[in-house]
């Protein structure tokens, strides 16, 4: 029997977490006799943590190599065949092939494949304004990116920082900078910060960005970047006015890098990410795999696609893409929504929908919003916190939560999104038996509390 | 109209968790016009939180009052006529009454209900032995107890304790006389601590006590208190050997304090708790109802009976209770035998089913355990914890979840705990979505990685 014309060829389009995280579930379940995998990945790293790198530019990570969870060699060391700086320019999916081509020779071939993973990422959006690629205007979406902001507040030693958007990556990189020594201006589209959370949320955490002596500049657009005569950014006009500035940070969010997807046809949704079963397979292609932050995914309380950049879905949906090209079964029912953040000492937590969120998908809600603590009251240090939630009009079924507080807030959200994911009603969420001892919860947790409240919101509003 | 015929009178006996939650949540649905409530405590104190007493002890609380979530004044102003220091010595079903003493006085009269609230909590279990009801020799159940104990521990200034047990208060109160300088040995009847949690993983807990400094003495059972001539406790004896003592705390688990319901007729289960329907009545008893530390519980799990003496249950119990017994509707559906508790700077946290437990109760299953970090990797302090998951055999619904780690440990259990009210699968919480950023957690989540692993080990062991 002739093993080689059994054997398969796996194409990847991206080493990072999707991408090797499939290739190495991949390899554990077929070895190299049945499988051949090559992997294409542009930039110089694999496998990192880009959700580490306000960690690491505030001082908080050491080493770059630390957000790096496997390098090259190791991949390598089991049998899969990374090719890095080398970066896919063409999917040919009637030809099952795509073209690659060294990013510093320039060289270009095509390579053909049996299965194809796409895992493209997702790339920071730039706003489209005088000076916004001057020296000194950084993203943060790749290792590459991280070192060069460092080098530059390595090498500038300014003062002023302004970061451009106040979202996850704006309010933890506004963190980093604080400790780094800056004085740090946050420029905002929005009323609030963190528009993943309703205003009225949002507003708690602006509060606390200027107890930490953020300058939060809400409602502004920023519309130029002047730079000096060495072409280094000197200031950051909005429409109103002008923030020195020695450095600026891009945290207006992502976008999916989908251009060679679309360019090969593949199915697009409105947010320019990539359609997929729940296999996680390209939408209408046996063969073609997409995952992490160049896809949509369902969002199981609304129905509908989102777009959501976030390491954790990231390397789920490379080791349920692993499993199904190694021949296993394996699915990716959808996300709840979940986020978490800290800024400083203030912890950031939503799951679900958020007001508007709800009144877009149609469905009809109470609100309610209240004040406890993480531990008991009369326990030492009982930290406050807000949390504000969001129940169906007359099923009761819990929509949404979200939660801003001190020490012990953030990860109380998981009670809430594993709550959703099993379709619960707040009323049934009151009885929940949650662990509860003085030092990590009053005797009614915050999130029963809330619960509570919102059963109370329901019962009242139910005709 | 005359509305006094139509006034019930409601009895309450038991003044804490249980019975004055009953009693504010009918009062807030129903008037002293409609509803009379009369409420018996044997004791000088309302609504105090028996969990706090170790930390009271420890210092962390200074005033006992903090320990008191509402006074009998407030009760007062509230139209419930409280009785303190006035003990229920009968309950007459048939004629629908109770006969109280004043405790003081020694008078006894009778009080007849139209509806019965039995909140009789759990009292101490005392070793049967030589001396162990002599000075210095402590129960640590109600605020007396405890005052008992701090005035003892203030009046003799002594080095050594020894805490009889090793369960959550032993554990607890070990840490409160650590925190007050004493030398402490834990006696222990099993072969480690916690035996609320499976041996493999209690052992983890009693490195992490001798690492305090803590003596630990396991499969021994105490069999004499030695006193002097004071009376006094001088030492503590084992069937092997002898430990100085200057003080002892009894932490050998409580059972329901239920001698009146039996007296009475009314139905107890295997563990000594009243039995009552999912609306809190007592089985048979349309106008007796009962919770918190007097009743047993549905274990949701096993779908046995349990009991369970904690405050987040009596609490729950009592709003209930209040509910119905005002004319509402709810219902206490059952526990999954979620506890947490610390030790110095160790978490423990329990739920659903130990090994044991499921044995017990006819079910196969496969155990996993991991190690994993409370934040990502890189990020600092990720502080190591431990996760132990039981998946039932073949259908890999998850059966219980233990975890031993350092601070964010313990309240991740609350994830497992959701997850097995709403009868997921290990493999199903794999696709959880969960709160991701390096400071909270590692990218898969400690739970998420022991999903895994179990999924892993119901799949192999599948036939």
């Amino acid at each position: 029997m002739d093993m080689s014309a059994a054997r398969e060829r796996l194409v990847v389009i991206g080493g990072d977490a999707t991408g090797m995280s499939a290739a190495s579930q991949a390899r554990r379940l077929k070895g190299p006799d049945e499988l051949e995998i090559v992997a294409f990945e542009r930039g110089h790293f694999t496998s990192f943590s880009a959700c580490g790198i306000p960690y690491w530019v505030g001082g908080d990570v050491d080493d770059r190599d630390d957000l790096i969870a496997r390098t090259p060699e190791e991949h390598r060391a089991r049998d899969i065949d990374l090719r890095l700086r080398t970066e896919v320019t063409e999917i040919d999916v009637a030809g099952g092939r795509v073209r690659a081509r060294d990013v510093d020779s320039g060289a270009e071939s095509w390579t053909s494949y049996d299965k194809l993973v796409i895992a493209t990422g997702a790339g920071p959006i730039r706003p489209d304004m005088p000076g916004s690629d001057a020296d000194g205007v950084h993203g943060v979406q790749t290792l590459d990116d991280g070192q060069a902001l460092i080098d530059s507040l390595t090498r500038t030693r300014g003062r002023h920082a302004v970061v451009v958007g106040a979202g996850y990556i704006g309010v933890e990189m506004a963190e980093a900078l604080i400790k780094r020594g800056y004085e740090v201006t946050v420029v905002n589209r929005g009323s609030e910060p963190m528009s993943t959370l309703d205003p009225d949320m949002g507003r708690l955490v602006r509060e606390a960005m200027e107890g930490m002596g953020i300058t939060m500049v809400d409602d502004a657009e920023v519309t130029k970047v002047h730079t000096g005569g060495d072409g280094r950014v000197r200031a950051v006009a909005t429409q109103d006015a002008e923030y020195p500035a020695d450095v600026v940070v891009l945290g207006i969010g992502v976008r999916p890098q989908t251009e060679l997807a679309r360019a090969a046809g593949l199915p697009l949704g409105s947010h320019g990410g990539l359609l997929t079963d729940l296999a996680m397979r390209v939408r209408g292609h046996e063969n073609i795999w997409a995952g992490g932050d160049c896809v949509e995914v369902l969002d199981l309380v609304s129905g509908q696609e989102r777009h959501i950049a976030l390491g954790t879905h990231a390397n789920k949906h490379g080791q349920v893409i692993g499993t199904n090209v190694g021949g296993g079964y394996a699915t990716f029912p959808g996300v709840v929504g979940t986020a978490v953040s800290k800024v400083c000492d203030l912890e950031i937590a939503r799951t679900g929908l958020r007001e508007k969120d709800a009144r877009r998908a149609g469905l009809q809600f109470e609100a309610v919003t209240i004040e406890s603590t993480s531990r008991a009251g009369y326990y030492p240090n009982p930290s406050p916190m807000t949390v504000k939630m969001l129940a169906e009009r007359r099923t009761g079924r819990l929509l949404g939560v979200q939660i801003v507080g001190r020490e012990g807030a953030g990860k109380r959200v998981d009670i809430a999104a594993v709550a959703l994911t099993a379709g619960m009603t707040v009323e049934q969420m009151t009885a929940l038996d949650l662990g509860y001892a003085p030092p990590f919860s009053p005797v009614w947790d915050p999130v029963l509390v809330a619960a509570r409240k919102a059963t109370a919101a329901v019962r009242k509003g139910s005709s």
